[in-house]
């Protein structure tokens, strides 16, 4: 078992899988730095990632892998892998085209909570497509 | 119950607490775009963090709220709380000085999985500081 400093300070890529197998992605649009979604991936859809350079996720609603745009275009070149401190956390760097989220904006983070409100939203983005698919 | 539709196109914030009453947040640096962390936030946290303006967090290990920087002088000035399509994470862009991660780098991000490998690390930082405090 990697102690505490060897997984903080080592360079070795051990990523820490949680109970369900799963670890925490994030995705960063690499030009912009815009924080696009997060999702999950196993081992197999990070060892797909690593392999194809596009991202591959697992879904835990629909319990199986999930290549990011495989059926609305937009997937994810990933250029850079970041893994944080403690190895239980993994940010994607990916190259990417227009509308990335689901509900038809460029990110999953189109809404900030107003200034003075613990309750109400406002919306910071633009509606770019009226697709439904991942 | 919120619908989905409310949920993702709605006005109202509703963050969703997973079944042990955490969401994950992930702190941005306002400035520069660089994410700097990730952590996890209960109903108090989040209510403290709104309230104060600064970012306080719930340590799963110490079981407790951890207001960023209490120790260590690193705290973090919130300036935005994004939320996402299926409101279960929140972005907070921060404004922070030196030396976010406990390690002592600016991020806890500081190493990338070299290209053409699946095992190795590069550090993509130098460090600030050698402080072990959060």
């Amino acid at each position: 078992m990697a102690t505490k400093q060897i997984i903080e300070e080592g360079l070795e890529f051990t990523p820490k899988f949680d109970e369900n197998g799963l670890i925490p992605v994030i995705a960063q649009d690499v030009k912009t730095g815009q924080i696009l979604m997060t999702a999950f991936m196993n081992r197999q859809a990070l060892d797909l990632t690593i392999q194809t350079g596009y991202a591959t996720y697992f879904s835990r609603s629909r319990r199986k892998l999930w290549k990011k745009g495989e059926e609305s275009g937009h997937l994810q070149k990933v250029e850079q892998i970041l893994v944080d401190c403690d190895q239980d956390c993994l940010v994607l760097k990916v190259a990417v085209d227009a509308g990335q989220c689901h509900v038809g904006y460029q990110s999953c983070f189109y809404r900030t909570l107003k200034k003075g409100s613990d309750k109400e939203l406002e919306f910071i983005a633009e509606k770019i497509h009226n697709a439904k698919k991942d």
